[in-house]
């Protein structure tokens, strides 16, 4: 059994936000799968999805310092810059976050860990809503 | 044809490690498929999975230092930090690196590469043993 | 239905190189499917697979000198190194980057957002060319 669908995430400021609940509204529209796969990819190349701790607001906010810290603005050896400062850092994080996650799904419910959430990273300082298209498989 | 299951790995020391057998053991548990992926998810926000070099175990240190030395301890900017200071390392890690990895199977087995193998990230200084759940589907 | 083909990649330098056409080439070759997932997995522990702009070259030039920074060559701590200075950064590139990539698949078509492409990530000096296996699934 396979379903699709795309959602618009509403527009974040820039940073590290859960959105674990937005995901398990749409998945509540589907039809439940007992043992399955639910895939998550962002259509965008300055954003990432990622799975990280998700109760403590402290953990996002470190999440961004340390990468505005380790993929800087204004490096000397940008040479795409013409969207701005936060541009190029942007496609660097949504590489090494990634564009999509993939959760077990067991008995119609992500199969996360007790303190596991999903992520959205939003890498530029003024983007729009982004979009992201669930896939669910499974029996 | 989905199959679903839960494993406990061994507890393990600040690390990398290579868990290539343990995944192979709980396969061969399972009913093999000709084509399909095996999708392996870490149930944890500190430790990561991720596939690289199976042979050398000095890949495996020098990834520790590493990841040591550009996700560091006790930088200032972290205020998430009341589990000590291998605490918000640990969940920057985990999302550099991912909690999940997926591998074709090809007549039953994982088609890595000669040179890979799968490696377990545990990024606590006293971690407990880590939950992975295998999800298999194909046909 | 579940579909997986093995491509061989041209040999590429060093550096990230858009490789949609040749993705889109093999996919061409195997049965549609209306809603399903494409899962890519490179063979090889010192190369990598993302998704990332897929329009202006710097993107990928910024990205090489980016990552050639912050995985610096001849580390003080590194101790896989009989290969040469690409060796061990070339495996921490591959384990930051990731393996593998999983689109989803929407009529026939990877549904990739507009400004979205496939990049090997290729992290040796001198690589011979590099195997891919494409699973396709769904309905």
């Amino acid at each position: 059994m396979w379903q699709q669908v795309e959602i618009t995430l509403n527009a974040y400021s820039r940073g590290f936000h859960l959105i674990t609940a937005d995901i398990e509204h749409a998945l509540n529209e589907l039809s439940p799968v007992r043992y399955g796969l639910l895939h998550l990819f962002i259509k965008h190349s300055s954003a990432s999805l990622t799975i990280n701790e998700n109760a403590d607001p402290t953990v996002r906010d470190d999440m961004e310092r340390h990468f505005n810290q380790f993929v800087p603005e204004n490096a000397p050896y940008y040479r795409h810059t013409y969207e701005g400062p936060d541009d190029m850092p942007a496609h660097i994080k949504a590489s090494t976050l990634g564009s999509s996650v993939s959760v077990p799904l067991s008995n119609g419910k992500m199969n996360l860990g007790l303190w596991q959430g999903v992520y959205l990273g939003e890498h530029r300082d003024y983007a729009g809503s982004r979009t992201v298209v669930l896939t669910v498989s499974g029996e």
